[in-house]
């Protein structure tokens, strides 16, 4: 899956992923790096900013700096934090609640649907893994954040009745706490956000691949003592 | 085990957990609530607003006024916010670090070992939440959050060696990246703090014993389809 609201990757404005940590120089990128910029580029930067000083304690001063662009420019083009904010976040949302509407979501048995879930949502956590990030920080003060948290709980819920499906059709332990164990699993894809980084050694499909066979089968094997 | 560094369940120094988000009220506490207090408590209140506000963005004013004390005599039980952080964080890797010594993590297979230790730190994490959650959050800045860091790599790095013993065992599949699964496994334990409420329906057994199974034996049961 491509992400297509990105500006293209021969793009002058800057790398759209996690810089390596400490490489980023604060100040006023140099006028190449400036221009072009569009209203994607703006949310990379908000994004990156949000990430690294909090969203509550970013100002649109640190995004227009970031940017590259005066503070009355970046007003050109969004009404403010919180417009960027919905846009970082609605990108994580359209893949991730996109996953459940995938055709290996919708058919199969529960456990299949489920595996193919799991799957997939780790897949796009590193795909979007700084909007992902930042959707873990979001504390639910402004409607924005709040519509938020309602989306992703909706996501949570959408699986937690697939897990009960699975248990209830014998695929896995009737007895187990269905949205405690969906809080367990998504919890661990999410905290991948904390470690990855897109020019690591790891790949997605293989992080993803050792989670999916994490959850669903264990890590124990045959000749256990 | 029980947390003796903190003051006695009917001390005035006010909740030790997490308050229901929304219900503290900011301010100065009533004199009732201000005395006594002592350098665990004030600890707790540290805890409690670098949590809420950010280790940066978190000033000894804001610690004075969590106390309920005036900040020169907040100066006068410690040296400054580094401190504060230290205290809080050595709170959790004493107990962390501590479950590698337990008789559990020390004799057995490495399987068995490796059980173990899932299940403590899980249980560890519960009783010390608010100060892991605050460990998660360390970002590197300053001498304490790089040593906190470095201990937190030192506690995977050992875990990553009895995962690669239990493949070279051939209790666990011996094509599994060690510091990957390392990874997965406590990134899903840290992301309990992140909905885990001690008043909650949810019992620290029951989460520990839930993850456990889930790490080691997957969710599958025999009846797949």
């Amino acid at each position: 899956m491509k992400r297509p609201a990105r500006p293209p990757a021969g793009s002058t404005a800057g790398p759209h992923h996690l810089p390596p940590s400490g490489a980023r120089k604060i100040g006023r990128p140099s006028k190449q790096r400036r221009a072009p910029y569009d209203i994607e580029s703006v949310t990379n930067a908000a994004v990156r900013v949000f990430n690294r000083h909090g969203y509550e304690a970013a100002s649109m001063e640190d995004v227009a700096r970031e940017t590259g662009i005066t503070k009355s420019s970046l007003y050109y083009h969004v009404s403010g934090k919180e417009e960027l904010l919905a846009r970082a976040l609605e990108r994580a949302f359209k893949s991730l609640l996109g996953v459940l509407d995938e055709p290996g979501a919708r058919s199969g048995t529960p456990l299949e649907r489920l595996r193919h879930i799991v799957y997939r949502s780790v897949i796009i956590t590193l795909e979007f893994v700084q909007e992902v990030e930042l959707l873990q920080r979001v504390k639910g003060n402004t409607p924005t954040e709040r519509q938020a948290m309602a989306r992703r709980r909706r996501f949570d819920r959408e699986v937690a009745a697939l897990v009960r499906q699975a248990a209830a059709a014998g695929q896995i332990d009737a007895h187990v706490d269905a949205a405690l164990l969906t809080r367990l699993i998504f919890g661990m894809g999410n905290s991948i956000t904390q470690w990855y980084r897109h020019e690591g050694r790891l790949k997605p499909e293989q992080i993803a691949e050792t989670m999916t066979r994490l959850v669903f089968e264990g890590i124990v094997r045959a000749a256990q003592g």
